[in-house]
């Protein structure tokens, strides 16, 4: 097989969209999608969408479109999400419980597995069924688990020395709700979700229609 | 003076995170930064440091660095942020209440002036300081407190009629954490806040280690 370029890391967090947008198709029982109409599903323009495909291999007809359930199950396999994936989550405040909580990990393939915080109060409770866990713990619970993936949702002052811990124990890609940029090895992956950092890239178009 | 191009984008995505990290330098009193200095704190290289801030003039002095006093509030009153911004929040599930509660906001320039839900146990509570109303109510808050900027955190096959309403009311800037794309006026500043489709991008590259 012709060995294909590696995607440019833009492509790769378009991907889980293109999947999304395919299963709500599988769901509404549509079977082919046009990259026209796919793309108007997830404002991506037709041809960026084929292009992104491109990377991964030949899909789609001319003038026929995409077979929904084969592209969906080929970008699943292209994500590594034909299997689950053991998550661990660091710090159980009202953030830490809502993502405890949300089962739209679990019915995509995130299973959280353990839960850290320092306060006394909540060690030895369980949040959706998984029992917060002093730090101390971390190390063997990802030991166990074989967790690579962790969510870090503690102060800000508390990231860094979290994520350290998390990485010695071999946690690999981190999702950083933390509004600090963590230090990290190379070898780690590390995405932010940061909502006042979105919101003000808003207020500045909305400032200057004022001016 | 002279017209500048316009910046894209994805320099003003960053300008938030230049921002907060000159307000941490100026927290631990360091007056001046190289772009070098800077750039280690963001990972991004001091060459486009420059290059971001140069859409918007001239800062910085060759070999000294930039004021950080100065610098920051440049930036701030780039994104708009010498005023604060009224937010209105719909969704008071868990996700909606750890947002509600998450003092981040106000202490940035965000202050969040409305919840909105439709379960029937939820409207009249309070969530700091807020009282949850009933959708209805919505045309009117948004109108009273002059908000521009809404979240949204109700569950994905709500999100469009509640951004529908929140746009016909006013609303000009939308926070979606809702794990679809909505469907909006070209003057409506959407983005999206999707914790799973991160986590499926560093998937990926976990899956890949192993092929």
């Amino acid at each position: 097989m012709e060995r294909l370029e590696d995607p440019p890391d833009v492509v790769i967090r378009r991907l889980p969209l293109y999947a999304r947008s395919l299963r709500y198709l599988l769901d509404e029982g549509i079977n082919s999608v046009s990259s026209q109409e796919l793309g108007e599903r997830i404002n991506v323009t037709a041809a960026q969408i084929r292009k992104d495909l491109s990377y991964f291999g030949e899909f789609g007809k001319q003038g026929i479109g995409y077979d929904v359930e084969k592209l969906f199950n080929h970008i699943e396999r292209i994500l590594g999400l034909t299997q689950s994936w053991p998550v661990v989550l660091v710090g159980v405040g009202h953030l830490g419980q809502a993502i405890a909580r949300y089962d739209g990990f679990h019915s995509q393939g995130l299973q959280i597995v353990g839960l850290f915080d320092t306060d006394p109060l909540k060690i030895g409770q369980k949040v959706a069924d998984v029992e917060i866990c002093a730090y101390a713990h971390m190390p063997q619970v990802i030991h166990d688990t074989n967790a690579r993936l962790a969510i870090v949702a503690v102060p800000a002052s508390d990231a860094q020395p979290v994520a350290d811990i998390l990485i010695d124990a071999g946690i690999r890609a981190i999702l950083c709700y933390a509004p600090i940029i963590l230090q990290t090895p190379d070898d780690v992956w590390v995405r932010y979700i940061d909502p006042v950092a979105v919101l003000h890239s808003m207020t500045y178009y909305l400032a200057r229609e004022h001016m």
